[in-house]
């Protein structure tokens, strides 16, 4: 089907540049916190392949970029490149750049998180768990190995949209409301713009503070 | 056998009880830590379900939580709830009440990841080690996620405890001293009994210093 | 083939050293830190069997030491007689012992690591791989766990040598210089002595620094 395919075309591009823009969020850290080469390809690959890779494991699969080593060069060549080009000029960059990119990540890693879960036999709960640790994870481990505190767990509304974004997906596909390829498309513009409204207006869950 | 069956409710219930209390300890640290609502989340599940995750990992078999999902209801409920009740109240609780919970889930999420490793073919030295990584492995990965030198390692009679419990119940099995049921709940009453008084005479492991 | 038993048998005492070289790794850091005997355990068995844990999981396979538990043994022996000896009496060890016995375990995982991912049928890039995590994985999970800035990330020529060792070992192999024993063996003798002399001549990695 020529919609099917083109969303299918769209999705390969936009895990592409979801990858790249997870690798460079690593590349940013790596520099702010001195690291040499390895530390910048080791905090290159965990937020772009790391939520993927636990993913896979939970699911007793083979971690995805075992068998698709492209991942792998997608990484190194960010992290070869980002080091010495986005790293200096980024303050020249439009703001909106890197988090829109980061967004079109968040949303395509949550969409194809949930769906190979369910291919794997599992139920929404788990499904929409998966996702969110696919959107998510990779970003939390690249914080805890740079034993940052992870921003995640504290800062900014992300885990929140991805969940939102796997809810959606799942109300949709209940009610079969469209095509699968077509209930995928919808999730991700979902999780895109409501990430980017969250990220331009700077919202924040509330703090749970013991008394 | 009627014996056997109450067992079996017991630990259920116990598995249960220590599930919360797990969860719980993820809440207080978020809380401390100023942490919103998905840290608070993510807390909670890494010392309820992490070292039996990890374990399951290890020994090739699906995270027991995806297979029962019931774990991450508890979870998510104790994460919301107690954010909003035990956090701010919890000065009012008894001081033993949150100790008490969690020397249960300490016994009995040794002794199960014990069962587990067994039952999958291992040997005593892994078996007792994926018991003591059941028990303590989880409240390790909620530390180092928290990016807080973990209590674990150099506070508190804890992995101690979970440990001699686990050889005990090796000793007993090979002697075959009482059917398995019997076994597991004395191991469980020992672990449980032990840490109580571990946590109530605030027993420390002496520290290795370098000179 | 004499000679081939003969690596074999080197290989077995080389595999030997670096595990308790890692090992004490980890008790050098837990007493630098200030932890208990369980400490000292845990940072002792990550650096020894981390990265190769990681790798197995990563390959589908259980675990190493999981089915040769003398690996246990030699950790916590290790862990045992490291932290009332080799942390108090280190002053007076050459310092040429621990950097030594370490790049012995830095050449040995490192193979032993590529060696098993061809086994398991994977490519190059991804066999390098498994092969740089296996040899720096495990320095890594201990210094994240102690909450340590992990040196990997940002200090000395240490984990380029594991993956400069293990390009050299891919071209010899496609080449077909000599056979597996013998590609192997000089694959080792390049790390040993590549890592020996960034340790001695104290080489450091340019830092990226965001401007």
């Amino acid at each position: 089907m020529d919609l099917y395919a083109s969303f299918s075309s769209l999705f390969t591009l936009a895990d592409l540049v979801g990858t790249i823009a997870f690798a460079m969020s690593g590349v940013m850290l790596a520099s702010r916190l001195k690291m040499d080469m390895v530390g910048v390809v080791v905090l290159a690959f965990l937020p772009a392949c790391g939520g993927g890779t636990v993913r896979d494991l939970l699911l007793g699969a083979t971690p995805f970029w075992m068998e698709q080593p492209y991942y792998l060069y997608a990484v190194f060549f960010t992290a070869m490149v980002g080091q010495f080009t986005v790293v200096h000029y980024h303050e020249s960059l439009p703001r909106w750049v890197l988090p829109t990119f980061d967004a079109i990540g968040l949303a395509v890693f949550t969409v194809a998180g949930i769906d190979k879960a369910l291919l794997y036999g599992f139920g929404w709960e788990v499904s929409v768990t998966m996702g969110v640790l696919t959107g998510c994870g990779g970003g939390l481990l690249r914080d805890v190995v740079a034993t940052e505190r992870a921003g995640l767990l504290s800062t900014e509304v992300y885990a929140t949209v991805s969940l939102a974004g796997g809810l959606l997906l799942f109300v949709m596909r209940k009610l079969e409301l469209f095509n699968l390829g077509t209930m995928s498309f919808i999730a991700c513009v979902f999780i895109f713009v409501f990430r980017m409204i969250a990220w331009h207006r700077n919202w924040h869950l509330p703090r749970v503070v013991l008394k």
